[in-house]
C-alpha cells in the first residue's frame, strides 16, 4: 500500500523541481490537499501557462508573453545603454533595484568549452546587430565572476572593439554587509586592485 | 517591470508551499518552463486531483480516492491489531517498513490544549467504536515522543482501559546509527529505563 494515485503522481512531479527530493516532494504534495480551491485552480492553470505562453522576446531574449518584452516596448527606456546578463532572472534583479533605465540583452548562458557551449550558442550575434542598429553607446557586462563569466566578458569586449561602443563591467569587490574575515582571497585581491580614491 | 503574469502567478502559488520562500519559488517557477509537455499535463492535473479526489477513509481516516482505503478493504490484514498514528503520512512509513500486517487508525493530529485541540477533535470516538465492534485485541500507539504525543497516548490508554484490549506503545530509545555523543539526555534516560536483558 502506498499513497493514492493522484498523490503519487503529484509527488513525482514535485520531484522534478530542482533541489526537491522524495521526502520534500511528499511534504509538498500533502500540503496541496489543504489549499483553497482558488489557489488550486491558479496553480494548475499557471503551470500550463508558464509552459505554453512564455516566449523569448524577439529583441532582447527576455521572458515575455508577447512578441517583445515590456522593456523593449517601453519607449522611455534609454536605448543607448545595453546591460548584458546571463539569463532572464538577472534582468529582473536589475529591475528590482530600479535605478537602471537602459535596456537589456539576455544571453543563453555563458561560454563554457567544457560543457560544449561556444560563442555561437549564447545569442551573441544578435548583440552585435543590436549594437550596430540601435545607436548603442555603452554595453554594460553584468555576468557572474566565474571562469565562464570572465571568458564571456572578454569575448564580448573583443567582439565589440572597433565598433565605437564603450564596453564596461560591473564592479567586483567586497559585498555590502560582508564580514571581512570571511572574504575569500580572490575577492580581496580584486577589491584591492580596483580600489577607489576617496580623498587626496 | 517584473516577470510576465503567468510566471508571477506560479511564483505566488509555489510560495504557498511549506518552506518555500520568494527566491526558491522564483527558481522553481522558472524551472517549470523547461519541463516536458507530458510532465506539465500531469503536474497541472494532479494538483486538481489531489484536491478534488482525495478523501478520508470512512473507517480509519487514512487518505484514499475511494470511500475506504486499500488497507481497510484488504481482507488479509489482521483486524485484531490497530496501529494508531498521528497523520496519514505515518501509516505510509509503516507500510514502507512492510512487516506490520494489522490495520491503522489515523488521528487528526494530537491533543494540544495550548493550540485548543482537545480529545474531541482528533477522531478518538471512532477509535473506541472500532475497538468495540471490530474484535480488536491490541492497540499499538505510534505517536511522536513529544508532550502532545505522550498526552494523547496517555489519554487513549485511559480511554480504552476496561475494554479488554491490550494497549502498547512503540519503543523509545536510541535510534539506529546514532552517535552516542549526540544523544540527548531525555532519550538516554528513556533508553536506560527501558533497557532489555540480553543474557543472564
Amino acid at each position: 500500500m502506498n499513497y493514492p494515485k493522484s498523490i503519487r503522481n503529484l509527488i513525482e512531479c514535485f520531484k522534478k523541481l530542482p533541489g526537491v527530493g522524495e521526502k520534500t516532494a511528499e511534504r509538498l504534495a500533502l500540503s496541496v490537499i489543504n489549499f483553497d480551491e482558488n489557489v488550486i485552480e491558479l496553480f494548475s492553470s499557471s503551470i500550463k501557462d508558464v509552459k505554453y505562453k512564455i516566449k523569448k522576446c524577439s529583441i532582447c531574449n527576455n521572458l515575455t508573453e508577447e512578441d517583445t518584452c515590456d522593456i523593449c516596448r517601453d519607449e522611455s527606456r534609454d536605448s543607448s545603454v545595453l546591460c548584458v546578463v546571463e539569463e532572464a532572472k538577472n534582468s529582473i534583479l536589475f529591475e528590482k533595484m530600479g535605478s537602471f533605465k537602459g535596456r537589456y540583452h539576455v544571453l543563453n548562458g555563458l561560454i563554457s568549452p567544457l560543457d560544449g557551449i561556444g560563442p555561437d550558442d549564447i545569442n551573441l550575434d544578435k548583440l552585435v546587430s543590436r549594437v550596430e542598429s540601435e545607436g548603442v553607446k555603452e554595453v554594460i557586462l553584468a555576468l557572474k565572476p566565474s571562469i565562464e563569466g570572465e571568458t564571456t566578458s572578454l569575448y564580448i569586449s573583443k567582439m565589440l572593439s572597433g565598433k565605437g561602443v564603450k564596453v564596461s563591467k560591473i564592479a567586483q569587490g567586497i559585498p555590502m554587509g560582508a564580514d571581512m574575515e570571511y572574504i575569500d582571497i580572490l575577492t580581496l585581491e580584486m577589491a584591492l586592485e580596483d580600489r577607489k580614491e576617496i580623498s587626496n
